[in-house]
């Protein structure tokens, strides 16, 4: 019979103390404040882990075999490449963040998080409220259902407008504060404020679901408003795990994926073209991901 | 080697179908408009199970031994009764709901459920906006810091109230069109849109799930908007699977938890007094039901 | 004020009835048994929804505006290719599968799902266990350190293994069987029962779930066993939403992501290459996914 | 236009800072082995937040209004009486787990967690087995079809059924070595292992679900071996979060539930009775919660 405690004493030798105090280096980012659109922030509450943890709990998995293989920020990438995301569900991050209603509605959809929102029907609702910047002040898109256009109006028309909603939202508020002054429940007098009023949470959320809502809402077609708050967050936990942000930036933000129809489109695109190991070089591709590159073209030819 | 196809006979003989079709009642039931507030409304778009459908999931779990001894009722009385829930997660519920913002902000908190909502980035929003009637204008409560009062406003305070909410919808409605007008992206048109603008959602959710929002929102200190969403589902779910619903109400809707010291301060209270077998009676308590009830009282001498 | 039922008409009009009845092909294969390995099976208790379904739930969000732009098979397919897939999660399909613990062991990762599971405190373990058909008797692989090789073992090595482990998993039964004979409680006398045992489950599951557990579990790096399971319910899938399914091939199942640093690379090799329409039209793009396909390409250059 | 960061200066200097460093006695607590059953354990690996994070992300909800009113520990104790629960989800444990097959195949039915497994495809399995202890070899319950009598078998009886185990334990290890010598792949060669075999996970859990896990496996009629897990893990959890330990202990744990009938019942034993304050002191009811238990009595009468 094996003793539990020498299994843990190899595995404190060789995988270091199984719990890494916060460096200073995070903990100097908790608390601070990343401003977002013209009145809301992110700001960094706590984390529990690091690119380390990721590194532990994938080593679980795969028990003492192959932590000799793979360093860490490889072993990070692979486990990214290839999809084991469990490991990044270990590393978990809450965040503190203002932010406009609608924006709010949008980023709810998320549902694998803890919410705590500022309660309207507790408390009064602030009298802050979002108003667009002028160059943000847009058209309706051409091209995209659901979008606005590249330009932004005319800077006089985009101040009209801006006034327009600054207005309306001072005289709502007002409005607000005269129901209060009758009396009225707080749960009814708040229905006909905007959902330009800006709210508060604090947000929960593991790594793994991160970069899902990330890869979501830091892209071109997010709304502008919440693609702000997506960025802010993207700069913390780029500063809290970087190989893991690394990993992320290769394989899933900025990866395309090619449609059955389109990887036949591309084979016979590639049909007279070999593979240069320059080209591959010059594109970064050496060892182990060559290898997958290369065996994914030639997959192309199954198809 | 035992044949799967005899287990499967078995099972079908001793189970009836594994399928039972929808029957007419509830097909009646699918897409009949329940008006909620006054402009809003639930509708059961589609449903899979019954109360058949639960006891099918329990015995799987209890595999034949069980089946002769308990009926269905009695079953999914003892499932509930006992917190074994996964048997209710095997029916689900899809409904079509037309509520206002503020609601569907409060409704969504509950996170395990499918939604699919109106896109004011991608449609109009609708000249829809809820006006509470008369005798829900009402002051702030003076015991819940998140609720109204008991008491209705006089009348022609409520209705003037009720006049400058609409009035105000009305002319931020016109707002909202004037900036369409423009050209404005509907994305950032809409953000003056006040949270008592109605939106409109499918929304897919399990019974045992279901039960947990119903017995939140069907609570007193719910929201009175909320509350009328949950009492027109509570009359579909109680048309769909009327034995699951009556032991919901019994055993979770109007069950009350008494804490460790609240039993102990019972204990004394009952300390001269026999459970009489009259009064179990009087009270519906027979059988099991009864002797589990002893149990608990029996119970209370150990804390 | 507009009256919700003019809403509804209007919907019923231009939608159809918002509830499809189950198809006859559909109730056929309802309770039908696909074996899977040498024991076990998949089968089909029911379903709500269809292709019809998704449809339905997209254009809640879309609102009237699209309807008559695109036809239901290519909004499934527009849905799919954008990963807008909330209108997947409004199909729901519940199975009764009965498996081999460890496959149940690797299934039950998937933690969105509803389950039932045979439970062998409370009811005998069956007398039956997998033994892996003689081709799959088979080398640890060269390559994958978590699979099998290619080849099988030679026909009597095979037979030999086979033979063993059925002589084994008969012996363990004896002795379950014998400590049952002291009445040993079942819930201890199991715990030598091995993996291979077999178990059932209830099993229910979103369509949208369901494409990313048929993703990962029919994929080449499944284990065989469970990857057996996927097929068969791959089968269900395709006969009850045709269009979903041959969209999920086309997006999910055969499509291939392409890294940052792959993407580099597929730019350098293509930079003499011009996209032919001929070579698009020979694979199936044309329209707007041809277009799709050019603005990816072009996209390559700003990388 | 007011500056967010006058808010949060506000709520620096209120609230105290936004996060509180680990304190010494949870650092020392973090890596510590708690054993359980004959070679598992339970170890805290990480923590994030304490009793001060809930109240923190509650007070996010209420706004200023209410900090001085309650204090922490009263605040606490309101939300989980009153199942405002989110505030506990701020609250997250990281374990690594060593536990019987068996036993985490109970665990993992609790979805709302993560996990990273030790992978028997990946790795050889080890040879350790769970054997139960002298003392829980017991007959099968006569009133409980899934549990153990009280009453251990006799010492000689209890004595052979654990040297049959272990012998056949034995036995099926030297056969998987064997098989493995065989060079047959891993993912096959251990199909024949028993769910006695160890295996290990890390487990992530926020403590509103750990709580529930808790109640459901600490409770008498959780299997024995994952109430050992249980406990252990309870002692770890009161140390972090002292407060709502003992609120989770007077509110859940020890609570008990009333069905509508047998709140009819008591009513019927209690009508001539009436709760003396001094009843109400001896069982620490006073302030809120006594007023709170004299409502629920009231309530009787309406039922």
């Amino acid at each position: 019979m094996i003793r539990a405690s020498t299994f843990l004493r190899l595995n404190l030798r060789t995988r270091g103390s199984i719990f890494a105090p916060m460096t200073e280096q995070v903990q100097a980012l908790i608390g601070k404040e990343f401003p977002c659109l013209d009145k809301g922030f992110v700001r960094l509450v706590d984390v529990m882990g690091d690119d380390a943890a990721i590194v532990q709990a994938a080593r679980v998995s795969y028990g003492e075999g192959t932590k000799k293989v793979l360093e860490d920020r490889g072993l990070i990438r692979y486990l990214l490449r290839h999809a084991h995301t469990t490991p990044f569900e270990m590393v978990e991050f809450k965040f503190h963040v203002k932010l406009p209603i609608f924006v709010a509605r949008q980023w709810i959809r998320h549902r694998t998080a803890n919410v705590n929102e500022y309660s309207g029907r507790y408390s009064e609702m602030k009298d802050e409220f979002y108003v667009p910047a002028s160059d943000q002040v847009r058209a309706q898109s051409s091209t995209n259902k659901q979008g606005r256009a590249e330009d932004s109006f005319a800077p006089s028309e985009a101040e009209r407008i801006r006034t327009m909603m600054s207005t309306t939202q001072d005289s709502l508020y007002s409005e607000y504060q005269e129901l209060l002054g009758t009396n009225l429940a707080r749960e009814i007098a708040r229905i006909n404020l905007p959902v330009s009023n800006y709210t508060e949470w604090y947000w929960k959320i593991d790594l793994h679901n991160l970069f899902h809502f990330l890869r979501l809402r830091i892209d071109a077609h997010a709304q502008y408003e919440i693609r702000v708050y997506g960025e802010a967050m993207a700069e913390i936990v780029k500063a809290v795990v970087p190989a893991a942000w690394e990993a992320f930036e290769d394989y899933l933000l900025h990866a395309r994926r090619f449609s059955r129809k389109e990887l036949i489109a591309l084979r016979s695109m590639l049909a007279t073209v070999t593979p240069e190991d320059s080209a591959l070089e010059a594109a970064g591709l050496k060892g182990r991901e060559a290898q997958e590159f290369l065996a994914k073209l030639e997959e192309l030819s199954q198809l």
